[in-house]
């Protein structure tokens, strides 16, 4: 059997004020070619299908794309649960008639106890799927105390293993975050302050372990114990990873092959770092120019409007940066601040340099560090 | 068969700021006992599920556990349409994997030309289902060029009746205004300033059209062509109307029986009228003094916090409107403006009283009704 791990989709998205929806959308036809071309038995979506509890319509629509062409044409099963951006209420609706068809919405704590079976004629394997939950969600449940996300976690797998039937194959999907796993900025913490981290030895006995939250591709502990990672790059610190789906080869023996297979998106995220004389240059011969950029500028002197000239060029310009800036906002130490307030007056001269094609002389000059001594005067009598 | 017709139950929906789930909740535990007691075999709901296109997710639960109590557990057939509250895209998630199940939600138009087939023995009944839709739906649907609804309508009944089998029964479900139909004040314009009234006549060949949209029950044309009304009462302007579902019995030879079964709300909808004292002393012996009320008090001078006095002996008085006011304000004419002004120095006379306890005397009232010829003055210069 075939079986293919993804997660964290966050449809709906934005990005700077952009919707990636259109991006999304042709990730998920993607999605759909490698199940045809591998001939995918099932689908697992370890949570955060949305981007949040209320996602727009639009978002509901490519969901349901997706589903009528895996679940309903191609009649694959599709296995989901919630994620921490989900909405379980909502993503659970109508999920005890759906459970008869091939689709499978587990939003509820209590249907991590009823595995979703899935047959061929020589292997059974058992879905145990865990919906993301905090501790105080399974203290309800269960009548419990537990404060860290670890214990809870332990508790739910503790009841599964109690379950399980030793001769199938027992394989569990949950949204939590691994200790000691890797983050990416993308992502929103489990908990504000909360012992949040769950021990990837909880899933050491499962045939596979299909986790999402984190959005890089990673396993962690073991190589079952699997991040499949996010749709696309959510953040320009993600620009090094790549995206993929993880394959898993299934026959009776347990699974026989794990693979990730590139997702590829028509327009990347990237970060360019050059002057602006460069960075427009080089625009020019940039078959991707349309990417989504994050430009971080050399330039010493300041630039009246780069943000306008440089999208221009690069029509989806999110985010820009100016290197020596940046070398002074991390300047944290005393000499940074004597650094920062140089940088004060050098950065009025070159902006005045760019607007009047002028340098200022001798008698602005001091005229203006006149005003910024002032100005740090009041602020340090203040 | 017997098929049972509701409509417009508009979960989530706020009445003067207070939520209605809970009576809508006991409400459709009514409906979920009639089926009981009737032995219904299927649900038609004639649109306006939710109350807004983005309902809260308690109302999306209420919906659930109805369709777990109806289809899931009694494995009973319901038959839903959008209304023009509801957001179609959302109520349309994964449809054509739950009319696999014993749910139809039908939220597409070109789903109207696929009719839902309820079967005994005896009798196949085609149940045709045309959710909410506008003339530019239509236009976009069937590439033509209606402006009017009735236009856009009777395009697609031509299309239905080109497609029924005159051999089954055949019934329509819509959400539509009918042309000459009782209005009530909760419901909401199809659309602004356009023609949105629709020809009962376009219904009279079906066997029976279970409509939705206004809230008072009613048939308008034909017995047959028939509104439920909707759950509850939604305005005080509804105080008097009976809120039902509609029972339809059904064999070969067609509609059979018609019988409106009332819904009986634990807390209702009332008008109270009389002075402050009448109302308070009537409360003690009110058995449902937990009504939502809309009181009109009858007294001639100033009150004050005259809500607070109230609720004290009402908790749920939602309204209070004063019957002198009422009639000032129905004024339009001039001596109706020389009330009012008249009225102006009466009750600032009378709010004095009440406030600390002695009369205005003749010099306090001269220098008031100087002051309110001022501002006259200042009036009619501006």
């Amino acid at each position: 059997m075939k079986i293919l791990h993804t997660s964290d989709w966050h449809l709906g998205r934005l990005f700077h004020q952009q919707s990636l929806l259109e991006q999304q959308i042709e990730l998920l036809q993607q999605i759909v070619e490698i199940i045809d071309q591998q001939a995918v038995d099932a689908v697992i979506i370890a949570g955060d299908i949305y981007d949040r509890s209320v996602p727009p319509s639009a978002a509901i629509s490519a969901f349901n794309d997706f589903i009528e062409e895996v679940a309903v044409s191609r009649q694959k099963t599709i296995i989901a649960i919630s994620g921490n951006h989900d909405g379980a209420e909502r993503l659970g609706f109508a999920t005890s008639l759906l459970k008869q068809s091939n689709l499978h919405l587990v939003t509820e704590l209590p249907q991590a106890l009823e595995p979703i079976v899935l047959n061929d004629s020589a292997t059974t394997i058992d879905i145990w799927c865990v919906p993301f939950h905090d501790p105080l969600q399974v203290n309800n449940w269960l009548d419990t105390d537990c404060k860290e996300f670890n214990t809870a976690h332990q508790m739910i797998v503790d009841r599964i293993n109690a379950e399980r039937n030793p001769a199938h194959l027992n394989m569990i999907v949950s949204h939590c975050y691994l200790d000691g796993a890797s983050e990416s900025e993308s992502e929103r913490p489990l908990s504000i302050g909360g012992a949040d981290r769950v021990d990837w030895q909880l899933f050491k006995d499962f045939d596979y372990a299909a986790l999402g939250h984190l959005h890089q591709p990673q396993h962690k502990g073991m190589e079952h114990i699997r991040y499949s990672g996010s749709l696309m790059k959510y953040s320009f610190s993600e620009v090094n990873q790549s995206k993929s789906i993880t394959l898993l080869d299934v026959n009776e023996k347990g699974v026989q092959n794990i693979q990730q297979i590139s997702l590829k998106p028509s327009r990347d995220m990237r970060v360019l770092k050059g002057t602006l004389a460069e960075l427009i240059a080089q625009a020019e011969h940039d078959p991707q120019r349309n990417d989504f950029i994050q430009a971080i500028l050399t330039d010493k002197q300041a630039i009246l409007y780069p943000m306008a000239k440089l999208r221009a060029h690069y029509p989806n310009l999110m985010q820009l940066r100016k290197e020596q800036l940046e070398h002074i906002r991390k300047a944290s130490d005393t000499s940074g601040q004597e650094q920062l307030k140089k940088a004060d007056s050098e950065l009025i001269h070159d902006f005045f340099t760019e607007v009047y094609g002028t340098p200022l002389n001798a008698d602005q000059k001091a005229s203006i560090n006149q005003v910024i001594q002032q100005i740090e005067q009041e602020e340090s009598e203040s």
